[in-house]
């Protein structure tokens, strides 16, 4: 039966585009996560009407279908725990259109965020939702991931800029969701059900992303601190006062040791944490809020303000930012990497809990994220082949997962469930949320054809 | 059966706050749109527990629950087309906090828009969502029916402001949606399916929402037109230059000449049009803003502005805007209003084909609306015992949402779809996109208690 499916694939998509080789199935096997899973075939399309072919056929054999963007999803969402079809979209990779007059972009969802928000750009407007994995993520990747990232805290989220798009459905039926402007549609919007379904809803082939005006300035600052709760009350004060910067991302001290190992870019090693600070808006109004800025740091106690103002040493601490992962990855080969996020008030408390977390069961935890978000990204650096450890790294986990929601939080603010989170996701939304969101999937994917083992199939 | 039921619904929410008497029954039969439905009852539940209840009883009887806020809406929500219950939300009146630390405020739903307006602004924050009915339309209501209003081309829509909520299930579980502050939840947000729903997936007993910063200033404008394409061509242009309006209203020639005999302001009766134009931002910038809206203004043809620069004028000019519903009540009884909307690009387009068709069906036909958002809002004026003549206003209808679609547009750009457009909803939506709509309708509301009749349930 395989054979005869890879066959009718081949026909599909054409046979460079498939491909069922073992070496090729383990490349398709994992992604940003710890564990592998290798489909039994990898499929290109190039169309969205290949993918509907894909789906319709998947259906036909009863074999799961596992969209995949770059694979750089942190939960898991890419690998495809029940083997099938591994669907590989970056073949769709056209930026459709830019309508400046309308302020829409339309691409289909292989294109890479990075090359979207440069063609953006260069049209004179700006479309913010930027992970931090922007050079290589793709657009649909962020759509079913709901992807947040640094400018989050004052320009929203991946969600913010979904205004429609195409689907395949999981029978394989193509429909076109939302519109392609910023009003309400007819009827309540379910295309926003896509946003965060992690590919077990629909295969999203093209979105319509809103766009809006550039800043015309920015500037960075640097914040030191000698103590990790200064740094995180910093953030809880700046944004109950008032002045919501671009970006407010936290590292702590291991963090920005191990980024001044791998790049040396001159990042103080010795400080408890520092705080990587954008202001944008008018030439007029960025002095002020840099000034508003800088009181509210040293007010908390900062020991030290550095403002970068050439395009080279801002370049410098946003690489330095970037680069926190790879980073890590020399620190200690495996990393889980968590994303709980808290009510932006209670960063200070989330902080102390991560730390009493770390000690208690003796981990090596780096505490970095788009704090300004509420978005702590606690990165436990272990290896997977010490099961002692990764036993402890367990506990860890769920003990943070806990805390978070204690605090009014959630187990993800933008890494999603994937398979990772799947067995915590009824911590949140209680029994009938989790049933009535199972139900949902249920409905619209009747044969169970999309990403299974992840969300709300355990 | 019925007198059972009225009797266990006295024991729920106590006597004085059940009516089944005709004139109640009545009173709660209509709401802004021209036809009327009496409610077999009416209750005004006074908690969420209470709701829950009442809903569980609907169930056990096997009969409607159509939910209430002020009854404002456009298009027949709130009507209850096949009895049952009347669910009255106003007594959830309760602002419960307004969290400035996390930029949040939590509210029942029956709160009205204005009182929640003034508590966040006195609080120092912003909401910015206002339609023209805020003075009466419920929180429940805006986002039931996903409100919009005039500064939502600046500022978005009810939907960019709803972070999470509580809500009774049509089983009558309650279940909480969504986050207490503005980040992604774990899992697809399917609580944003609420949001627009019109009554029929669930009651919103609570809503966790987004607040933002308060500009500081803001500059108010009215330019005149001699003709309604410049005006049209000045909106496209505006947006399409780069700066964004916090709102940009469009009123026609009898718009105009309808509020001024009501209001008698000063209106300029003989222009073709005016645009209503606001920029809001910080000191520095309004300047600068208003001149290049200004600039703009002229370049398409404005033959004069004027600048309210007193409280007072530019009271008179919001109190003109918001006076033109009841001002073209005075004209015709009967005022059939429509929000189709379109790109905005096409707004004059539109404004063309709106002035032929109204011309094709000979029927006083009023334009005026937030164009800034291809928003536009012809209004039919007639009389509905006119038979012949509402014959001509249906296909007058008809022919104005085809126009919308075959520009790019939506049947509804804010005030939904309820009994008056669910004939139209297949339109938009296609076969599949409605089979789909249906089916998580079903999925969720399996008894089809809540609200029938309308949206998915013709
Ligand atoms: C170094 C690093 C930094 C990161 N920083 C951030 C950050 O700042 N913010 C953030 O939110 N995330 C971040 N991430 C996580 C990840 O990059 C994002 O979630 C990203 O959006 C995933 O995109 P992708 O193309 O790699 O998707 P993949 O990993 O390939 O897929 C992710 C999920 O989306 C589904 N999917 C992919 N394409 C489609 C489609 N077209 N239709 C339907 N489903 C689809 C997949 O099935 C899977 O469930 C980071 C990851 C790394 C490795
Ligand atoms: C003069 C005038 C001007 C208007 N201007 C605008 C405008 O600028 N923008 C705009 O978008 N609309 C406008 N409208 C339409 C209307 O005011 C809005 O749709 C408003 O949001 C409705 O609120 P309401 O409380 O009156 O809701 P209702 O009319 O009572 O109900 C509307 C729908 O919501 C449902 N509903 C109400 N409360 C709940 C709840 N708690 N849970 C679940 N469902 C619920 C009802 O079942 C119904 O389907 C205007 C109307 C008028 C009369």
């Amino acid at each position: 039966m395989k054979q005869q499916m890879v066959a009718e694939l081949r026909q599909i998509v054409g046979s460079s585009y498939v491909m069922d080789g073992l070496e090729d199935r383990i490349c398709y096997s994992f992604d940003a996560t710890f564990r592998d899973f290798p489909p039994d075939v990898v499929v290109k399309p190039g169309s969205v009407g290949e993918v509907a072919a894909i789906v319709k056929l998947a259906n036909r054999y009863q074999v799961p279908v596992t969209a995949r963007g770059a694979a750089t999803g942190l939960s898991g969402g890419a690998v495809p725990v029940k083997g099938g079809i591994s669907l590989v979209l970056t073949r769709l990779n056209k930026i459709i259109e830019i309508d400046t007059a309308n302020r829409l972009a339309i691409v289909e969802t292989g294109v890479i965020t990075e090359d979207l928000v440069t063609a953006v750009n260069q049209a004179g407007l700006f479309f913010p939702p930027d992970p931090a994995s922007a050079k290589t993520s793709t657009i649909g990747g962020n759509v079913a991931e709901c992807a947040g990232g640094p400018r989050g805290v004052k320009y929203g989220i991946t969600r913010d800029y979904v205004l429609g798009m195409e689907v395949v459905l999981p029978d394989g039926s193509v429909v076109e969701l939302g519109n392609k402007f910023d009003s309400e549609m007819a009827g309540p919007d379910w295309g926003m059900l896509l946003v965060g379904s992690e590919g077990t809803l629909g295969i999203v082939t093209k979105v319509y992303l809103k766009l809006i005006d550039k800043p015309n300035a920015k500037q960075t600052l640097l914040a030191i601190f000698s103590s990790l709760d200064d740094a995180a009350q910093t953030v809880s004060d700046m944004i109950a006062s008032g002045t919501i910067p671009t970006t407010l991302e936290i590292m702590d001290n291991l963090t920005i040791r191990a980024v001044e190992e791998f790049l040396k870019v001159g990042l103080p090693v010795t400080a408890e944490a520092i705080l990587l600070i954008e202001v944008d808006g008018s030439m007029a109004s960025i002095g002020k809020q840099a000034e508003h800025v800088m009181r509210v740091c040293k007010k908390c106690g900062a020991t030290a303000i550095q403002a970068a103002s050439t395009p080279e040493d801002i370049d410098k601490l946003w690489r330095a930012r970037k680069a926190i992962s790879p980073a890590c990855g020399k620190i200690n080969p495996t990393k889980i990497s968590e994303d709980a996020t808290v009510p932006r008030s209670q960063i200070p408390a989330m902080v102390r809990r991560l730390r009493e977390i770390a000690k208690k069961y003796d981990l090596k935890m780096v505490i970095f994220g788009h704090a300004g978000d509420g978005n702590l990204h606690p990165n436990i650096l272990s290896n997977k082949h010490n099961q002692e450890e990764m036993a402890r790294v367990e506990q860890a986990v769920e003990e943070l997962f806990q805390a978070a929601l204690d605090l009014g939080g959630t187990l993800s603010g933008e890494h999603g469930i994937g398979y990772m989170k799947a067995p915590f996701l009824k911590w949140e939304t209680g029994e009938i949320g989790f049933a009535v969101g199972k139900k949902l999937k249920d409905t619209v994917d009747q044969q169970g054809i999309l990403n299974p083992g992840k969300m709300f199939d355990l």
